[in-house]
């Protein structure tokens, strides 16, 4: 049920990127967009989507937010696997941006996509202007120097701190690098609404530590032929992770708590929430 | 007038991003991102502040979008100067953002820089709920890849094109690399007052146009300490510029045209409008 809502949203997500790239001049720096954009699990998208209709949204109206979110994300990655960043050339299978073409394309696509997110999010078919407003300013707060942009600031400076991080920065850290788009993500259907994101945003906080748990596990266990990318990297980089602080069999047993939290915390939904509860309920369970 | 006035908008601009960014984490990033935004002409976050005195419009409010647009400049300056696109090590007199700290530092910075930009255009003492969605959706129309992106990619790509770029390739380049941007500024304040922005935009064209061949008569004629930059560079690198073009003499000329033109289109707001006309008188004399 929850594999074939993420498929086939994942589908009308990059639909609604076909359109909205293809109407751009042919450009590296375009065609580097759409690039970018491709593959993913589309984890964020679905959740604006479904977010969305536990709240009664129309999908022609929350897709903009979730291929907002989207092209959010991806500029993200496009910047994270830079040289002078994580110097990463695969991602989800495929040769990176700066890779494929170079790494003036991709500063360039990255920026691009960054701005696309803000101007898919104000499009005037998400709703009136308060929501459109909103919508705009709440990424912007969840992208920036307070959030995502702040998350990986404090993820470079570890790297040259002289004692590891504790497990209160890492989870600092990690709220911003990861949960901050992922709690944006899940609280659009309820600002799409006007109505009160609290118990989306428990689900959401409970969520993204649990997401990044288990990247911290797949980092260790995985398979990085399943996972399209390089793993061991942290235990290579000598980096304080949930499992070099936890270890393995607490880290596993946190994610599963957190797990709980975050479908307990949408149990006022009813019915309604029960593929957003099977989506927390994957974080954990996923190869890749 | 005019000068004092500049002068005065450059300060009060300057105080906003002190209070603005005083209140990040201090780390390496939100530290680069205040050095990237010192110093300047602030002809963008003048136009703001302008345009609104125009339409009546208090400073309060103006100051948002204002110090948003001079974010959004600094991040495009931020990347611009990175090794993989201008490669530039001198910006305003002082070391790059890459060459102060490291590449990994300016991707960064330029990235919080930007997203800050929306988040200041849709801060809620800008207007009501439409006002701030239209500047958010304006500005990423204006800054994305049909606006400004869209000009550096043109810019890019002639570098490696077999012939150099015709006159009406080089407009739309330059419309886009450097006029959305002063045409977005220019139309704030009548965004912010719900008013036509049509005589606004009108002026915004002229003058981001002359801007653009001033600029390369600088880059001629002009001296590096004065401007604070490397000059020749277009020469140096055989690109195609309006006064390899036009001439110098034609160049000069067309300038001065569109700064009449820019003028006359302000002649409906009688003397409120008197100091934007400075400006644009400005723009073809300035040294820097």
């Amino acid at each position: 049920m929850f594999r074939d809502r993420l498929a086939q949203d994942a589908a009308r997500i990059q639909d609604q990127f076909d359109l909205v790239l293809g109407a751009l001049d042919d450009l590296d720096v375009t065609r580097a967009m759409a690039y970018a954009t491709e593959g993913g699990k589309r984890l964020r998208g679905f959740l604006v989507l479904e977010s969305a209709r536990v709240h009664g949204i129309e999908e022609a109206r929350a897709i903009w937010p979730a291929v907002g979110i989207e092209a959010l994300h991806a500029y993200s990655l496009v910047h994270d696997d830079l040289p002078c960043m994580d110097n990463d050339d695969l991602r989800r299978g495929r040769p990176t941006v700066h890779m494929k073409w170079d790494e003036g394309t991709a500063v360039l696509a990255g920026d691009a996509l960054q701005t696309l997110a803000f101007e898919l999010c104000t499009h005037t078919e998400v709703g009136n202007a308060e929501v459109r407003a909103e919508m705009a300013l709440t990424l912007a707060k969840a992208s920036g120097a307070q959030g995502m942009v702040l998350g990986q600031a404090l993820d470079i400076a570890a790297e040259t701190a002289v004692a590891p991080l504790t497990l209160d920065e890492i989870t600092r850290l990690q709220v911003g690098k990861t949960g901050a788009l992922i709690e944006w993500s899940a609280c659009a259907g309820a600002r799409l609404a006007q109505a009160d994101p609290k118990p989306l945003r428990q689900y959401a906080r409970a969520l993204g530590l649990a997401f990044q748990i288990a990247d911290d596990i797949l980092d260790v266990e995985g398979d990085a032929e399943k996972a399209g990318k390089r793993l061991q990297k942290d235990a290579q980089a000598g980096k304080a992770t949930f499992v070099s602080l936890l270890g393995l069999d607490v880290a596993k047993t946190r994610a599963a708590e957190l797990i709980d939290q975050a479908c307990a915390a949408l149990d006022g939904y009813g019915a309604s929430a029960e593929t957003l509860k099977d989506a927390a309920r994957f974080v954990i369970a996923r190869d890749s």
